[in-house]
């Protein structure tokens, strides 16, 4: 069932986190987003084939899913869009991505579906206009994929984070924001130590988004942080965490005997 | 057509080169593996599903698809397994990449298909036994991805580098090995510089490589570099390059006005 993020009537966000089946452990949860603005409509990383049918029964009851604008994808993970080929079929809707991956989206697609339909963001961002707002592309670039965006809706003050923030845990958990920030790091600690690249990058982040007005991070797998306080915390430790290559020495690089 | 990179009787390593259609520039080019050993069968970075039904023809001349022992995969992107849901279905192949990885690979499938059929290799690496002799699963991470394998075959020595040594070229140019090294840096400089995530890292995978006995680096998009000489040339160029987070300051994380 879909949770209700913001809605102020003419605007809305919900998040879809019970479309994977994880109850036996091969696949990993992941949230999917969808925004709506004045009867526009977009959806932020929708997702691989295994949540398409899901997503697209219950995205109907806000918004009429062939009437899609967007899918704005943070990177080109299967977890992220290996739906998209699907998606290009229903709608007539644009990817949205970093200009690193437009030449590689066509690759989850099945003959020419994708032909004129993939827009490169700049490294710098954009700002994508949907109904009366826009949605920013903010630069995530390396945390973890080398192209990387992530989506800050300027009416909720939320911003998308994709991996940022991510925790491994049961589509039960995520339903609910993270109430004991440190009771919340071992779900994700290990998460970002591994697929964040270094802790440079990500103080780089940190001092960008200490600049925004954020009220939520919610990421695309796990438990949301809710309200300035836990957003705050969030940052904090994510600034002082080595990470990525920063802990890889050349004894990671040995030819198996 | 494929190309025959090895061939000594009993064991054949082909190249498919041309199963993209980079003709409009929307995809870009990629190159996909099979090796038969004593009539066993291992695919390399089988591709997207723009490649799945041309390279399940041309594979039909060398090996049963149906019989297909292992996917290996370097790592999870669109290029090299997003058709993995159709291989799954169409065999009962084993799917082999980054421990990293094995619980996103699931959301390129519909259904249950890849349950228990999807092994992790563990970050030090792996001995793959495929008919009479082993494929050995490299260490290559962060090189571009996080959990990334490269898979050397010591039979012909070749070293099958993923996106380490990619060109950036049209399928008729991948035809043929790099000859004149200079000339062939412009293919290749600002796709390293940008999807290669620290100089530090590249130096690690250097020194390692120059410890194996390699014939021939090839990449999995591109011109392969084919005799120690060349060889050489590739690993003294990319140990030189500055790239990835190396080139990342502050101006690249600034939200868009």
């Amino acid at each position: 069932m879909a949770i209700e993020l913001f809605n102020n009537g003419t605007h809305q966000c919900l998040m879809f986190d019970d479309l994977v089946d994880d109850s036996v452990g091969d696949a990993v949860q992941a949230n999917q987003f969808l925004i709506v603005d004045h009867g526009h409509g977009a959806l932020i990383d929708p997702g691989g084939n295994m949540t398409y049918n899901g997503l697209l029964m219950e995205m109907h009851n806000y918004f009429p899913p062939k009437k899609l604008k967007y899918i704005l994808a943070s990177h080109p993970d299967p977890d992220i869009i290996a739906s998209v080929n699907k998606w290009m079929i229903h709608s007539d809707c644009k990817v949205m991505i970093s200009k690193l991956w437009t030449r590689f989206v066509p690759h989850f697609c099945s003959g020419d579906n994708s032909l004129g339909r993939v827009t490169g963001i700049p490294d710098e961002g954009a700002n994508l206009p949907l109904g009366d707002c826009i949605i920013k592309a903010v630069p995530a670039h390396f945390m973890h994929s080398e192209g990387n965006f992530q989506f800050y809706d300027p009416v909720s003050k939320i911003l998308f984070s994709g991996d940022m923030g991510a925790s491994i845990v049961g589509h039960k958990e995520a339903d609910t924001p993270v109430e004991d920030f440190r009771a919340h790091i071992q779900h994700m600690e290990g998460f970002h130590k591994r697929y964040m690249i270094s802790n440079k990058i990500c103080r780089y982040w940190v001092n960008m988004v200490r600049q925004m007005d954020v009220e939520a991070i919610v990421p695309q797998h796990g438990r949301s942080f809710v309200g300035k306080k836990m957003v705050n915390e969030f940052l904090n430790w994510i600034e002082a965490l080595p990470c990525g290559i920063d802990l890889i020495t050349q004894d990671t690089y040995r030819v198996p005997v």
